[in-house]
C-alpha cells in the first residue's frame, strides 16, 4: 500500500514516522520541506508539491486548519488527480462545514473520504498510542484499519458521515476547555479564601478528577506554567469557535462554549494568545483581583 | 473518647456506624429518631434532643444545610452547653458565611470547631473510603485524626480557618456540576449531528476523562437515568449557589457557575428538581430541540 | 397628618424637604444628625433616635439597604411602638425577602406597610418629579396618595403585596444595568473597528434609544466620566444581586443578570467599586484590549 | 444622475419609490420581477439581470444578506462592468468581512464603494425618514448625499472605511436584541411575583425607557404578539451572529451577544424562528416556568 502524507507538524511527523517504521512505502509533503528531512533520511520519498502525491493508494493529511486543508487538497489540484478508488484520510481537526464540503467533492471524484481526527499530544503520537475518532464509509475504514492500528491504541467509530468524527473531536476539545475553565474559576475562588490553588488542584485531580485531562492541565494551572505552549491558546479558541459554529448551524445552544469564547478573546486581547491554552486560567485570576 | 453524632441521613448513618464498629462510644441524634434505630440496636445511645449531646468529647454533625446546622447546634442550646475543650467537627457542606459565624461562636464558648466536609457518596461512606477535606486549628485536627482515619481513606488539610475546607468542598461540587454541563452540551451537539450520545460519552470517559466523576455522571446522562436521585438537583443548585455567594463576597466572578445556576433554575421550573443533578443535561437536550 | 421621615441621604433630604414645603408637620431622623440640619432650620422636628418617631401617623423610610432598614425599623423598637393604624411607607430599594418579612411584622402590630420605591435621581427628587412604584393595601395607598403627589409626578400601582413594588424596582434597575452593558459592549466593538465610541453612542441615543436612561449613561460612557458617582457601582451590583436572589427564589433564570453580576465583580476586583455604575463599561473596554 | 437599484424587498421598494418620486431616473432589478411592477408602472426601467444595471452612475443595493449581495454584485459580473467613477452604495446589513472584501474589489475596478445601512422599518422607509449610517470615501459620500436626503431624515457619518458603517449597524441591532432580552427577563421576574408583565413594561417604557425601541418591542412582548413578524427572529439571530463574528475577529468579547445567540438558538430549536424577534421573550417565559 502506497501512502502519501501531507502535513508534517508536531503531530504529523511522528505519525508518518510510525507508518514508515511499520514498513509502508511513504511519500511525504510539507509546506516547509525541512520538516521532511528526517523522514526522507529514513526512507520516505519527498513530494515537491501536493499534486506529487496523486499516485498514492491512501492519502493522509494532518494540516493546521480548514484553510490549509482546502488549499493543499483542493486548490492545489491534488484531489482532482487522485485515482478513483483511492482513499483520503483527514486526521486534522476541521470544521463540520469543511468535512461536508470535502465529502461531496471526493464523491464527485470517486475518491473515498474518511475523517479520523485524534486524541493525544505529540508524545502519544510518537508512541503510536493515539485514540482515533473515525467516521465515513465502513468499507473504506476497514481497508485503512491496519494504518490506524499502527498510529493508535484504539479506533472509535462514529458513523458513516465523515463530519461525525469531526463533531466528536470538536466536542472533546470543548470539554477540555471547559475543564480548564472550571479549574480556573475554582482555583480563583479558593485562593480568594486563602487556600493554595495548588493544594486544591492536587486534591481535586487525585480524587474525583483523577483523569489525564485534569491532571495535566491542573498541574500547569497550579504552577502557572503556560510557556512553552503544548497547544496554543489561539488554537483552543479556534476549536471552541468550531463548536459554536457547528452548534449555530444545528440549533444547539452551548452556553459554556460561549463563555469560553468570550474568555479566550479576553486572553488574546491581553496578549496571551501564544501561551498554552491552560492560560485561560489567567483570565479568572485577573478578573478576581488575584496577583 | 465519647462521641456525639447528629444527622443520620444517607451519609451520616454509615459514617456513625463505622465509628461504632471501630469501638468508639457513640451517642446519636436525628430529627426523626427511626433513622437511629439500627445504630441503637448496635450499641449507640440515643439522644432525645440535641442538647443531650452536651457531655461528649467530640461532636460530629452531618446536617442537611445551613439552617438545619444552625438550628441543631446553636438555637437548640447545644453549643452553649458543650464542655470547654470539646471539639465540634462539622462534616456537612455549609456556606462560608456560616462557617465563619460558627467559628466565632465556638471560640466564645471555648469549643474547638473543625470543618471537614467529605467527597464521596453513600457507598464510599459505608466503605470508610471518604476523602475528608479538613480545616481548622491544627492541634484540634490532630486530636480527631483517628476518627478521620476510620471514616476516610485520606484527610486533605486546607488551612487554619474552618471555612477554608468549606470553600474547597464548594469548589469541588461546582467542578462536578461543570463536568455534567460540559457533557450535556457536548452530547447535545454530537446528537444534533447524528452521533449517539452514549457512544460519544463512552469514548470520552474511557480516554481523556477516565475519572470517576465523568464516568458516573456520563453513564447517567447516556442512559438518561435521572431517578432515583443519588444527589438531588435542588441540592446541586444550592451548592452552586454557595459558590456564587462566596464568589460574590470575595469578588470572584464565576461565569460557569452563573450559567449553571441559570440552567438549574430552568430545570427546576420544568419540574425536574427532585431528579438527580445529572438531569441538568435535560436542559441542554430540550434547548437544542432533541427528543 | 404627622409625618416621620428616617433616612436623609441624597434622595431622602430633598424628598423630606418637599413634604415640609407642602405644609406637612415633619419629624426627621438620620444616623448622622448633621444631614438633618437644613430641614430642622426650615421647621422640621429632630428625632434623637428612631423610636422618637413612634407617634407619627405616617412613617417614611428611605434607608441605604436591607440591613439599615431592618435596624432602624425593627431592631430599634420603632415598629413595636407605632400606633395601630399608622402607615409605614418604605421608599428604599430593598429585597423581596425583606419586604415579605416586614409586611408580616407590620401586620402583627396592626401597622400598615406600603412599598413605594422610586425612579429618578437626586435632581428629580428635588423637583418633586419622581416616578413612584407603589404596592400594598389599596386603602392605605389611597390615604397617603397626597404625599406621593407631593413627591412624584406619577404613582404606578403594582398590586396588594408590598414586595410587588420592590420586584418592579429591582427589575427596572436590572434593565438600566443591562442598557449600560449593551452600550459598553457595542462601544468596544465599534472602537475596535476604528469608530469613535462617542459618535456611535450619540447616534444611538439620538435615534432608536432616545430615552433618558440611554442618554444619561451613554454620555458618561462616551466621556469615560465615572466620578463623582451619581449611583455607585457597588450599589448597582447590590441591586443586580437582588434581582438574582429574587430570580433564584422564584425559579426565574436571568442570564443577563448573571453576566452583569460577574462583570460588576470584575470591576470591583479592579478597584472601581466607588465609581459610577456606568464604569461597568471599563470592564468591556479592558477585556477588548482598548486603551 | 442615473440610478440602478437592486433588491426590492420590504425596505427596498419604498426607498426606490422615493427616489423615483424625487425625479431620479431609475432602473430596478429584483430576483422575482413582480416586486418591480409598481415601480415600472410609475416610470422605472426594468433590468432583466443584474448586469443590465452596469451603465448607471450610482448603484444602490439593498439585498437580504452577504450571499445575495455577493451573488448580485460580483458573481453576476455587474461590478466588473460598472463604469470607472461609478459609485455603489450598499444599504443592506452585511458582515464586516464582506464589506472589506467588497471595498477591495471595487477599488480594483475603480468603482466607489459606500456602506450606508439604515435604521428604521418599512413605514419609516416609506416616509423618507430613515437614519442613514454612512461610511466610505468622503467625496463619494458628498456626491450621493442628495440621494440620502431623499431617503432619510439624517445621515450619520462613521469614517472612511465602508465597514465602519456596517459595524455601527451591527452594534445597533445587537443593542435592540439586548433591549428585548432585558425586557423579557424583567417581565418573567415580575410575573413570577404576581405582577402583570404588561403593567411593568408600560411603566418602564413610559419613564426611563421612553424610547421607540423599547416602546415598540415592549408592546409586542406585553401582548405576546409575535406574528406577523416585523423582523424575523432568524434575521435577528443572523445579525447577532455578525456581531459575534466581528467581535471574534477584533478580539472584542461580547458576553451579552453570546447569551443572545444561545437564546435565539433555543427559540429556533423550539420552532419559533419565523416569528418576530421579540419572540426571544418566549425563551425567558418558558425557562421560568410561566404559562
Amino acid at each position: 500500500m502506497n501512502i502519501g502524507f501531507a502535513g508534517l507538524g508536531g503531530m504529523g511527523q511522528p505519525m508518518a514516522n510510525n507508518l514508515l517504521n511499520a514498513g509502508y512505502s511513504l511519500t511525504v509533503w510539507n509546506r516547509s520541506p525541512q520538516a521532511a528531512q528526517g523522514l526522507v533520511n529514513a526512507g520516505a520519498a519527498l513530494a515537491q508539491r501536493p499534486s506529487d502525491l496523486a499516485a498514492v493508494d491512501v492519502l493522509i493529511t494532518m494540516l493546521a486548519n480548514d484553510a490549509a486543508t482546502e488549499q493543499v487538497v483542493v486548490t492545489s489540484g491534488l484531489l482532482q488527480q487522485l485515482r478513483p478508488g483511492a482513499i483520503h484520510i483527514n486526521m486534522a481537526t476541521v470544521s463540520v462545514a469543511l468535512a461536508q464540503r470535502l465529502a461531496a467533492l471526493h464523491a464527485e471524484h470517486h475518491v473515498g473520504y474518511i475523517a479520523a481526527p485524534v486524541l493525544g499530544r505529540v508524545e502519544v503520537a510518537a508512541a503510536g498510542k493515539l485514540n482515533i475518532l473515525a467516521a465515513g464509509d465502513a468499507q473504506h475504514i476497514a481497508r485503512v484499519q491496519p494504518l490506524f492500528d499502527v498510529l493508535g491504541q484504539h479506533t472509535w467509530r462514529f458513523g458513516d458521515k465523515p463530519e461525525q468524527a469531526n463533531i466528536v473531536k470538536i466536542a472533546a476539545n470543548f470539554t477540555l476547555a471547559s475543564a480548564i475553565e472550571a479549574m480556573a474559576e475554582g482555583s480563583a475562588l479558593v485562593r480568594n479564601h486563602g487556600v493554595s490553588g495548588a493544594d486544591y488542584l492536587h486534591m481535586l485531580t487525585s480524587t474525583l478528577f483523577a483523569a489525564p485531562a485534569y491532571q495535566g492541565y491542573g498541574a500547569l494551572i497550579a504552577e502557572e506554567k503556560y510557556a512553552p505552549a503544548g497547544f496554543k491558546l489561539t488554537l483552543g479558541m479556534k476549536d471552541v469557535g468550531l463548536a459554536l459554529e457547528a452548534g449555530g448551524n444545528s440549533h444547539t445552544p452551548m452556553p459554556f462554549a460561549s463563555v469560553l469564547k468570550d474568555n479566550f478573546l479576553d486572553a488574546v486581547a491581553q496578549g496571551d494568545g501564544e501561551l498554552d491554552w491552560a492560560a485561560l486560567a489567567k483570565v479568572a485570576t485577573r478578573r478576581s483581583g488575584l496577583k
